[in-house]
Order: structure tokens, then C-alpha cells, then sequence
């Protein structure tokens, strides 16, 4: 791995299931900047679902491509801290990952179908290591909060120059969680679901934009939509669009599709291509 | 128009309806970093409701002001993004903006009452340019998030130094949208109403508070308020003050007003001053 | 005191009750980085319940000394904006505090127990001005809103630079809320209480962690704890932590303990040492 020192490096993003009511964000970025007070913080979000590793994992594969390369992404949804689960250090190409490892970098490890969750052992591409380096924590730990003590401090560590492989042992594999891809049953079937709901309601699904042509029929909660609309505007009250995630996504024009549909996370859809 | 290219112009201010939860606002970041990683960017609210382009257009008059000489500020609630609503870029004295032509900057570009809304002629203090030049652009742009694609981009480009004429087509007019303002009916009678609530619940109106004596009547939702108060503490439960939008505000003591008198924006309120 | 001029001043948290719908917080930004655009502004929240000066108290105190020497810490939680109540900066061993005079700083200044509210002398480590002089503010001030008309200017003069004791005149004592502290009724019995609850609905006590053995015996809400548990994971259902506040906390196991319980801030709860 040849990821250069740059000045980018001092870059660190932060995504948590912390909420922003409570200090915890806060004395994270205290800790950061103790340390290198230069560093430049961004929010990715603070509002996971509590707990909701898959969800978090979703968010930080579509957000850190946009970031510059040598980015330090620092994810916490970490309800097995003060476990034995490991703190871990990811060197990915262009960017690095801190997480717990619990499945957290699911997305960013591989793209394989995978149906049930297990250990994934990692491509050339990336480099792991543990972070059981007591040099690059708080000095004093908490059982039940290592994104302040742990992850914080080894980012602002990382950003200030620290070679990757200096900061703990390497090791082989993370765990990755099951992620559903969709199914195709012909050349003229497809079936995916819907994998995450934005503030808008609209329904992002898991299948990819270029994968859909433009006059699908699209089969979702007992509606059928013909066809792709070239903006939220542009369709019918419900209407299927490629989205900026470039993945499928279901809106309703000035509304929510998720309350129009009234459907959640997990929810099947169809796809026919018109012969 | 001479603004120069000082260094403040580094500051990039963000007003959206995105909400916080969904990765959009933190992809936005990554763009402008990525392009210019010495940018400082502010966030001025995300939580504006969703696609209310007025109530973003109010926001973003009583914000921009107190930012430095030269800040860009990047506005998008944007339902009509993917239509033909242009992207646009106005330089104004001070300020620059970057949002939809679709009615954002109505309370930035015109002070008059406007009763529909409609195509607005630029003054001399203004130059607006259509942010049409790909260059500009992300590589990629999406149908359903120019925000990210077109707005970010450009801003970036915008506080690396970029001349406003160079970033596209200038236009002559923007859409304005109507915007209420307080209707004099004698020199003792005025009538105006309620136009944003905020996280107290304090009703701030559309009246300005220099043209309201400090002995004044104040109706509305059937009460009836004497005199302004000095601070929030110090009237009845139910008051009237002078407010930091530089507009008459409804407040109550230690509580809600909104939720007291249980009304919404679009309220009417009516003043008298005594003889 | 010798708080040397280091560029860590430059860094400069908020803690607000404004929320992050309306623009209060972005102004207050655009104040300080129009007199000093190096300055680096973290939030510490700005969801402190609504005019509740104790929580703002209990977060600013967990919060500030995770930050660099030198920092400025600005805290408006101000039910009595425009009253008499002063605007005060108190220069405390590596920090710099900016609130009203109204109890917000009562966990920093002292930790003796106090029954009801009153003027706490300040001990020698500490000292507090009043922040009165004009020139240190925004040219006009309202009266609503002296986070960004007073306490905003005043942070980024002090992280220009200018020295505490120039900037208002020097006071005594500061208004100090009462703040309960666990009771100890015999070396194997203390009571406390519920103080805050976070995001996650961990109830946060005000028994600080070394004072409760890991046999401890807890009883809360009808509900008995046996012992101390590792891990928010390593536990039963409801289960008892140390915190990383260094304070007990009685939390769920992939819940929430406040729901479980169905408890408030101010729930007494009892421990019980095992002879």
C-alpha cells in the first residue's frame, strides 16, 4: 500500500448513532483536536438508528467516495463496546476506516452477495489492523465509550502522520454482515428490495440505476409504476427515478413514498423489461 | 460589481431541507473539500421543512448578513431539481449565493411587495449567472441531487477564485416569490402576520420593529397584548418584543407562544398605536 | 492565573438551546469568524432542553476538559436575556468560559453540595469579569439575543488575543444552582439520583463510578441490580455500568433503560455495599 502523507490525510470524518443532544460527538472532536489541533472535522451523521451496524455501513459506503483522498473516516455504532470485539484500522484504497469490527465496513470490504455474516478475509486492495496500541488511546479508558478514548485519538494519531502498520498488528479478515443484492431470474426479472428510506420518503432500493432501462415496470407494495422519470417533477404522483446514490429509488412528487406506501426497510419490488 | 478575492471568501455557508440523518449534506462537504480543502464551511440549517422554498428564502436574509465580507453561501431546497429550473449564481453586494432559480434569493434581491409570483429584474447592485458551464461540474451528475453535483462543485470553484462572469451565462431576472409585508391602513393601524415560528415558539412577524412605539397594541388570535416588553422575562406570560430579526415578535414568558395561542405561520396580527 | 496565549485559543464551542432548525447557531458563527476567520468553532449541542440551565451545566462540565488548553467554551442557555443578569467571562485553569450569570457555569466553579441557589464565592484558581464594555460587542445589540450580539463578539475578541481582564470588569461571585450529590448514610449504603439521560436511554447518576464496588447491590425503579457489569453487551437486561461520564449508569442491553423503566431525571435510586 502506497498512500502518501498528505496534507488531505488531515481530514476526519465522524459517523455515529450518538444523536447531537448528548456531548459524546463533542468530546470526541475535543479529544481529535487535542491532538492535532489542525485537523478539519466533518459530520457524516450522527443519526443512525440506534445500534443499526447495517444501516451505518450503508451510509459510510456512499458518503466517503466524495471525501478527498487520504480521508480518515471514523465510524462508531458500537453496541458491543467493552467486548471483545476488536477496534480496527482499515487502509482502503484512498481512504482509511476506524470502526469497531462488527460489520461496520461491510460495503467497503466487498460487494459479494453474502447470505449470513462471518469473518471475510481481505482482497490485496485492503490493510487491517488492530487497534490494541495503548500509545494511540486515551490514557484512561472508559468500558463503555471507545469512540472518545479509542478511535478518536488513534484518528487524530493517523492524521498526524502515523503509518498505518504502526498502530497495531495486522490482521487477515473482518467481520461482514450479510447484504442483500438483487436476484435475477431471467434476462426480464429482477427482484430487489428496499434497503434504506431518506427524509423524504423516498425508498432507496438495492438495485443498481444502470441495471434498470427506462421503460421498466417497476412492481412495489401492490402499485405498479411504467417507466423512469427524468426528476421528483417530472412523474406521476409515484414514480421510480435513478438516484443519486446510483441505486433505484421510488418518491412521490411533493410527498413521501414511504408514507403514500406506507412501507419500510425489507420491503420486495419487481422489475420487468418490456421485451 | 468589485469584490475582491479576499481570503474570506473561503467561507461556504450550506441551507438545505436534507435533515441530518441521510448522508447528503456530508457528501456535499466532501465535494467542496475535495476541490479546495481550505475551505471553512458553515452550516446554516438543514432542517428547513421540507421543500419549503419560502421559509429557506426567510432563513437564509437573516443569516447571511452576519457572515464575512465575501462568503459564498450555498442554498438548496430544490423539488424541482432534474426540470428546467436553471442553477444559478448571484453576486451580491457582499455576498455571493448559490442556489435554484426558484425563488430562494426572493427576499435577498427585492424589498417590494409582491403580490404573485414572477420574474424579477436584477438591480445594478446585482449580476446573476446560469451555472450552465460542465466544467464546473462533478463529473458525474445525477438527476436528483445538483447539490451535491452542480452546487457544491461550483462553490468550490467559486472560493478557489474562479471570477463570478467566468462560471456561466448571465441572466437578467430570477424567480421572485411573493412575499408579504405589513399593510398601513392610517398613520395608527397596522396589520401584519405571523411568518416563521421558531424552536421557542416565539411568533416572529413581518412587521418591523422600528415602525412599532413602545406603547403600542398588539391583537392576535384574540388577545391582546399592551406595549412592548423589554425582555422575555420581563412582561405578562403573553408579550410582545422587539426581536433579533430586527422584526415584532409574539413571545411568552418561560414558554411556547406558539403553542399557547396555538396558531401557525399565516397568522394575521393587528397593532394600533395610541394617539 | 498564566494562561498563555497559544493558538489553541482560537478553538471556540457552543452550547445552546437554540436547536439547529432556526438560524440562531449559524449567526452566532458568522459573528466570530467575521472578526476572526481562523477560528476554529465546535458544537459542544445546542438540543439542551429548552431554557434548562442545569442540563447545559452538567454537559458543558463533561464536556470541557476533553478540549485543548486554552479553549473557549460559549455557553447560552439565557431565559433572561435583556434582564439584569450579567454576561460574564470566566478564566478557569485551561479554559475560558463566556455564559450568563445565571448557573450555567455551577459544575465548573465548585463541587461542594448545595441546597439552593445562590452567590458562590469564586476560589483563587478562577477569575470572572463582567462583560460590559461595548467595544467588545456587536455595534447594535438586541434584546433577545446576546449570543450573537455579545457573548459571539466577545469569544472571537478573546481568541484575537485580548486579555480577560481588559475585556469587563472584575466580579466576585457567580450564581451557583443547586446540585445534589449522593448521601452516604453508613459505609455500606448510599442514595443518588438520576441526573441526565442520554440518547440511548442510559440513566445517568450522580454517584461518580470509584465510589461503588463491582458487588455492589443497586435498587431503582422497584428493580434490583446485582453487581456491576463490564459491557452495555456483558450484562443482563437491565444492567449497571461505570459510565463514561466516571458517574454509575443503569443501562439495557440493546434497549433503553428509561423506556424499560419508564423513569425521569431525579429517580433516587439506593446502593448498597455487601459487608
Amino acid at each position: 500500500m502506497k498512500q502518501s502523507l498528505s496534507s488531505n490525510r488531515r481530514i476526519i470524518t465522524l459517523l455515529t448513532d450518538f444523536g447531537l443532544k448528548d456531548p459524546y460527538v463533542a468530546t470526541m472532536k475535543g479529544v481529535i483536536l487535542s491532538l492535532n489541533s489542525e485537523a478539519t472535522i466533518v459530520d457524516i451523521s450522527h443519526e443512525v438508528q440506534s445500534q443499526h451496524i447495517l444501516q451505518a455501513a450503508f451510509i459510510l459506503f456512499h458518503s466517503y467516495r466524495y471525501f478527498p483522498e487520504g480521508t480518515i473516516h471514523v465510524a462508531v455504532v458500537d453496541p458491543g463496546v467493552g467486548t471483545s470485539r476488536q477496534a480496527i484500522l482499515l487502509a482502503a484504497p484512498g481512504a482509511f476506516f476506524l470502526a469497531p469490527d462488527n460489520g461496520l465496513l461491510s460495503y467497503i470490504i466487498g460487494s459479494g452477495d453474502r447470505k449470513k455474516a462471518g469473518r471475510l478475509k481481505l482482497d490485496s486492495a485492503f490493510q487491517a489492523f488492530s487497534l490494541n496500541k495503548k500509545a494511540f488511546w486515551r490514557e484512561e479508558v472508559s468500558q463503555t465509550f471507545h469512540g472518545r478514548d479509542i478511535f478518536a485519538p488513534a484518528a487524530a494519531h493517523l492524521s498526524l502522520g502515523v503509518a498505518p502498520e504502526d498502530m497495531g498488528e495486522k490482521i487477515d479478515s473482518l467481520l461482514a454482515l450479510p447484504i442483500l443484492y438483487p436476484k435475477k431470474y431471467s434476462p426480464h426479472e429482477l427482484t430487489g428490495e428496499v434497503i434504506y428510506i431518506d427524509v423524504f420518503g423516498n425508498l432507496i432500493t438495492n438495485i443498481p440505476s444502470e441495471e434498470i432501462s427506462s421503460n421498466a415496470i417497476i412492481r412495489v407494495a401492490g402499485r405498479e409504476i411504467h417507466g423512469l422519470s427524468p426528476s421528483y417533477e417530472g412523474g406521476e404522483e409515484l414514480l421510480a427515478i435513478r438516484g443519486s446514490f446510483g441505486l433505484l429509488e421510488i418518491a412521490c412528487n411533493r410527498g413521501s413514498a414511504a408514507d403514500l406506501l406506507k412501507i419500510k426497510p425489507g420491503e420486495k419490488l419487481k422489475i420487468y423489461k418490456p421485451e
